[in-house]
């Protein structure tokens, strides 16, 4: 089978295809080629199968075909722009995030069988807040662009799939902890830097309180979400092909417990108005009755993210720091 | 103020049209120009004021930008490819629909003051069947790609909104009776037909039950709507710019009581399975309880929904068909 990764050049692009090489194989069928597609050309990665490395637009319908060859089985189509540069960047962010996943679908209609799509959308496509706990049925009201991109990307490729030009599962995303790399400039890069910096020795700040609550993944359980929706049965899915996967709604203080105390004493209160302002509106738990109905794993506790971190990424955060 | 609307050359367009003429104004503000824009140029209007008659391509930005010029206060984006359209033909509902609407808030942003927009979204953008009382929180999950593309246009509508680059209302229509013109390949058609036809002593098929029951509104109703849409406070709203409006529910047997029954024995049962099947996923009511409170007036029963057409539309009816 030949697959396919928009953006297997991002943070979980790479461990998806690091995973898939891994295996070998997906469903009991042998990986005849894997295509990694990314804006630079994605870096080379061993693998039992030849692994195709392009850089190209994903908003350029011409660049999305030749990343999705005829005989495409499964398109992984996570390459986005994600939130603090799709609010700063209004056009940016509908290229990328609108008019990429038209480009895929473009690509998907062009195969002579429709091949299976994973969309990765996002928590952010919802409101709600701090009190919520969204049902299933729960409507999406983004209060920013990335999100309203994404629910938009969602509709569109659904009706594709109700017409059957591919087969989609969309997988909305929670935010992803630990991520490796720096603190950044997004509103959430908080929730993995009290776990991440802390580990590498160094103090961090804390901008909302300890009973703040967020809805959490690892990169690893995002990774087993994304190869089971690869090869579901999407019959009970019906119409609707949004999942709202079973990821973990944890307090602040509930994550920083999971730390030692020397590694506790360097998250610092730096109280925020502007960063709790933005997190606040996003809802802090979902059911998720439906996804694990549907055999998508729930995400398991904070020590066993921690644990991932220190396996999986640790080291190669501190080699990119130069530490 | 200066005043466009998108798909002037249409039924609802018209009428909204020729109600802005007779009023001369709106929120108490004289009309300083009227700029009709669709496919064909739209026919001359009598009008206190001066009226643009604009052939274009909604889908082009620079059509669109000539239709909205500098200066303008309010454009109603009512330019669509309808359900049947739409499904036999992608290519075209994404390109109107979707691709329209992405031009329309190009147009919008480059005003130096922020346009109200008033988007006509429908009811097909919702799933729920025969049993379904909707309320405002109800989640769009289309089964149809007119319903899709609608409902990804209000989301990146809505964004645009939240950024300041226009202020929108969105609408989401109930089946707009009784339709002028002659029976066609619309599942809805016969929603119409069957008060339509007999007023002009036809025949017509019925091709549900007359316990179906179907969500809907006068075209005098709809253009209220717009009309309150265009000058409301919209701070109310926050972020979450779509309106299910007061149609009416309502069953085929109490539409058919609304007949003389000479008329009524027009009417001849011929049950469809494939009709009954697409209509049948429509939801069949709303609870509508935000758009009351937002001061949108309810539609009144089937007994005045006739009398507005037998008024408005029934001589030109029978003249465009020869009788």
């Amino acid at each position: 089978m030949k697959i396919t990764i928009l953006g297997g050049g991002g943070f979980l692009g790479r461990k998806l295809a690091q995973r898939l090489a891994a295996e070998g194989g997906l469903d009991g069928r042998p990986i005849a080629e894997l295509t990694l597609f990314d804006l630079a050309e994605p870096a080379p990665l061993e693998a039992p199968f030849p692994v195709r490395r392009l850089a190209g637009d994903v908003a350029s319908a011409a660049d999305v075909a030749k990343a999705v060859p005829e005989g495409t089985s499964v398109v992984f189509h996570l390459a986005a722009v994600v939130s603090a540069a799709a609010e700063a960047d209004f056009d940016l962010g509908m290229r990328v995030n609108l008019h990429g996943t038209l480009a895929v679908i473009e690509a998907c209609r062009k195969l002579s069988t429709p091949p299976r799509v994973l969309f990765t959308s996002s928590v952010a496509s919802f409101g709600g807040g701090q009190s919520a706990l969204l049902p299933d049925e729960a409507r999406q009201v983004p209060g920013n662009s990335y999100g309203a991109q994404k629910a938009a990307a969602e509709l569109l490729l659904a009706d594709a799939s109700r017409r059957g030009m591919l087969d989609l599962v969309s997988i909305r995303l929670p935010t992803v902890i630990v991520r490796p790399g720096r603190p950044n400039k997004a509103a959430s890069s908080f929730v993995s830097a009290i776990l991440r910096e802390p580990l590498l020795g160094l103090e961090t700040p804390l901008p909302v309180g300890e009973d703040f609550r967020v809805w959490v993944c690892s990169p690893r359980r995002a990774v087993d979400w994304f190869l089971h929706a690869a090869v579901m049965d999407t019959a009970p899915l019906g119409i609707d092909r949004g999942v709202n996967p079973p990821g973990l709604a944890v307090s602040v203080g509930e994550m920083l417990a999971a730390l030692t105390p020397a590694e506790r004493a360097l998250v610092r209160s730096e109280p925020d108005a502007v960063i709790a302002g933005i997190v606040g509106g996003w809802p802090a738990e979902f059911a998720a009755t439906r996804a694990k109905k549907l055999g998508f794993a729930p995400q398991e506790g904070v020590p066993a993210i921690l644990a991932a971190f220190r396996e999986d990424d640790l080291a190669a955060t501190r080699a990119d720091r130069g530490m």
